[in-house]
């Protein structure tokens, strides 16, 4: 069957469909919180962590040179539809615990905050998957996810805002299990590549996540909101000075690369995630800051001569030093303040550390092993997988009728 | 006297010139508010309807290959010129009727809500006006609109925040009716079309109005403003996902196309206005969402094929499908949830069906007759209409210094 | 030794890694607060500053078609160290005065609001200066901006939300003063010119500034926030309005020009800075806001004819008749409502005024000679001045991988 792999109309459709029509009926089953509760998350923050996901991780992919409406495209399909399926994930593990329901707008950000494990993801396998392997990978990781954070609540009592940090750890490692099914593309292939233009647009997006950063940090957390605020804000500071001091140190011939800009300058805000509304002084978190830009940095300049090469792994959007390596960071630190603050209780410390260290080793472990099985799915003949030719291609799936009129 | 057209000097100084004299001696007599009165609307909702409106808009309507700069520079004028008339014609009326004056904050936003009906008509005419008849229709269409609403409300007793909703379906029917005045461009027209580009700044706008349109429902309900933020995130995301499902069943080889994205995306917001604020589950504001969805792009299918070669009007940006269906089908919503509410008491039901049935005939009617006028008046001499072969072209209105020195 | 100027290894690395040192050095020290104090300042409105800094101001300067990379990215770099830089020239103010320090987010936006000085500066000599030359400038212009506000506030006690409203006066005369010593470019210079692309997304950071500029002066505003929001919103609209008029009688042949709109737009924001808290009425903001658009085009119209050919300033972005004269225009208004306000009481408003007019002088003359000394220093063969020829070109700087693998 020729040219099968780029007619959508037989199966997006009736996936889309089939999807909604399941989500709306469980919706009506299980959603009925109106939004009258009292609010614990304001309104402004919710639009910030709307916008950053939308507008901001939309642009931040946007910078492979024939991929560009794709990249935009398909992360508002995964996001608005991996939104729903986690708003029901959470309200269906409450139904079952027959806990409390979270208020209306709490919900839609939590699941905007799980959804950043996804996009990510997506990020790792950029340009190489049609919309039925995307739509699949997000029902099946947001499913899986919420199971992981689901295991670190009850088995190792992790607080909540903690275990919705992991967003960054799962998404990465889950992207890398995943892509490591995909074929490699040809080195030489012209598509995988970005332009000056392109490189501006994803700018455009990481100076949107950037800014957005700190209410990412601080929406979920019950205290310490401004705290949160303002070491995120001096973390990402330090990160964004870093990553020019050290892009120019990497580089042949010591200019600044671009994509090593869009990196580091968040890899400090993952970095921070975990210990934000936790860092006393603001020059801790620029400590963190600057190490998360410098695990950044140099995990780029090892996993293309290294890493890469022998796992056979392709990280198409660097997922693994944006988000991966900054996150480890982040949750080694989490630790290491954790032993500092308890030094004097060292019964309870060894049971915290213990707690620590088996939910971050738990989150990479389900994040790899479910990723490779998600990996293994998404390759069947029924998903009518892109070959290797036609990745990095916004033809195969966007009409171009402007190529037809003129240039 | 050739040429004319495109020299500006003689007539849009003097109209601004003339416009700002009175706006400001009408301010100094009718405005008095200096924003000490307690305030309705948080800065942080009417920050994001400015946005929304100068730069989601401003974007949305950039697809033009040629038309950019004055897509997004005459948004910005009709805009800020709009804004000061309709707070003019807001204190008019309540100075008129003795009535109590609105706070600062408020009396703007309700300005920015109205001038979404200009901007939406400025859509269907979309290059093929000058900035003359550009803001005579500003000027003309907020003092109908005002008019309009205040018929409903004095005569029909419509709340207010009902009125203001009828903003999609006045600018869109108007916009039509205006439009129906203006030659038909060339079907053979170079520069009626997009490119990539255009259309990837075009989903800049989109994704823009898309984050922020839950802050525009929300913003004037007096009530459960949280629910209207809920529903309305909800009837867009359902929309949004419908989008990709019905694109790709509607062209011609199973392909996406960017335009049915732009336009279903929004159309979930725009059904759920009337009834964000009074709807009580989530999965009836996503059967809303999925039913303009779906309202949106036949409507696009159909318009094209049958509605606009025999009614002879060209609708430049798709308002029609983008905003008057789904405004028609949110209207129709409205009185089906008013039916379902009060069907216990049928003489108060039938009263109430009638106002809101009639406010809705009422809009279209004075939308249409009035739009008809305008349009009349938009091509006399004295406006010095455009030509059709200088349809959708920025070079008539601005200076291209960048052609002469290099590219 | 040639072609050195653009290796930036051997200095930039370490001068960063240098200040950050410093930077951490002194936050361990000085910055103890970790944002549990009562806040006065809301985490949106901080939000909106921040995002009109890094986006805004990036995008803004985006005009030049072969120094985009550089615009956004050393945008980005300057204000995340200049916004430490200025955090720790606050707080040793305030250690060495024994004051109260602030809380964490007031001090973060009172850096952010410092920094526009900094920001206008480097545009006046945008796409002249290496990046050490911009970092040099940043930390030079930060320690003379904080010398002068303290200056003002000890000797002439001027109140601090006045003084803070001195950026743009400060940083559009400190900008022209270091650019007096740069050499001008070749007239004929290919690279010194925008294109319609590159202006259509300046217009995107303009849009920002727009919308934001509220934010902005009203955030330090102790009382009045409200009427300040008021009036800088209806002073932007019609300086935005009274920008397309004056283009059209400004330009050759009656069109409009971009660049106008740019500057105009935003020049009734900054002329409004100074008085926003303070005006009762919104018809008067509505007049200062169309003075100061008046006197940015006038302003750009005379420069380029006899101010810049004679005086040998080349300025590179327009900051002169952006945000100087308008600027210029605010501290006159200031003083004009003192003297209506205090009419009746002559002696003191004798000494008000020559407070006012002092503060005013004392920023102009300051900015300028430290301005002329700055850009002495930035000469210095130890700077590796960029040649006349590498002007406005990215390619000094930044890595173009995509130059080899395709377009």
């Amino acid at each position: 069957m020729p040219a099968n792999h780029h007619n959508l109309r037989s199966s997006v459709p009736w996936l889309i469909f089939f999807l909604e029509a399941v989500f709306i009926a469980l919706f009506s089953i299980l959603v009925s919180d109106d939004g009258a509760s009292i609010p614990i998350i304001s309104y402004p923050a919710f639009q910030d962590v709307s916008h950053m996901m939308i507008f901001g991780f939309g642009f931040f992919l946007v910078f492979l040179k024939r991929y560009r409406f794709s990249s935009i495209g398909f992360n508002l399909l995964i996001l608005v539809l991996g939104v729903q399926c986690s708003i029901l994930m959470e309200h269906l593990i409450t139904f079952l615990l027959l806990a409390a329901q979270e208020g209306g707008l709490t919900s839609i950000t939590r699941a905007l905050v799980s959804m950043t494990a996804v996009v990510i993801s997506s990020g790792a396998v950029l340009g190489k998957t049609n919309p039925i392997q995307l739509i699949v990978l997000t029902v099946v990781e947001i499913i899986f996810f919420h199971m992981n954070t689901w295991l670190s609540k009850i088995f190792l009592q992790v607080p909540d805002n903690i275990t919705m940090m992991h967003v960054h750890l799962f998404g990465a490692y889950f992207g890398l299990a995943v892509s490591s099914r995909f074929s490699e593309p040809s080195p030489r292939s012209e598509k995988n590549a970005s332009t000056p233009k392109s490189d501006l647009l994803s700018m455009l997006g990481t100076l949107f996540l950037w800014v957005f950063w700190p209410s990412f940090n601080s929406v979920l957390a019950v205290q310490h909101k401004r705290r949160a605020i303002l070491n995120t804000y001096f973390g990402l500071a330090v990160s964004a000075v870093t990553a020019f001091a050290l892009s120019v140190l990497t580089t042949k011939d010591g200019k600044l690369r671009m994509t090593h800009i869009h990196s580091a300058a968040l890899a400090g805000g993952v970095a921070i995630g975990y210990t934000a509304h936790r860092i006393e002084y603001p020059w801790i978190a620029m400590i963190l800051g600057l190490l998360a830009s410098v695990i950044s940095i140099l995990g780029s300049f090892c996993s293309q001569k290294c890493l890469n090469p022998t796992l056979k792994i392709h990280d198409a959007s660097g997922v693994h030093f944006t988000f991966g390596l900054p996150a480890v960071l982040g949750a080694l630190a989490q630790v290491l303040f954790l032993v500092i603050e308890n030094w004097t209780d060292l019964t309870s410390l060894g049971f915290l550390v213990m707690l620590d260290i088996g939910a971050f080793c738990l989150t990479i472990t389900v994040a790899l092993i479910t990723g490779l099985v998600t990996g293994v799915i998404l390759n069947f003949r029924l998903m009518k997988p892109t070959p290797v030719s036609k990745y990095f291609d916004d033809q195969c799936f966007w009409e171009f009728p402007h190529l037809a009129v003129g240039f």
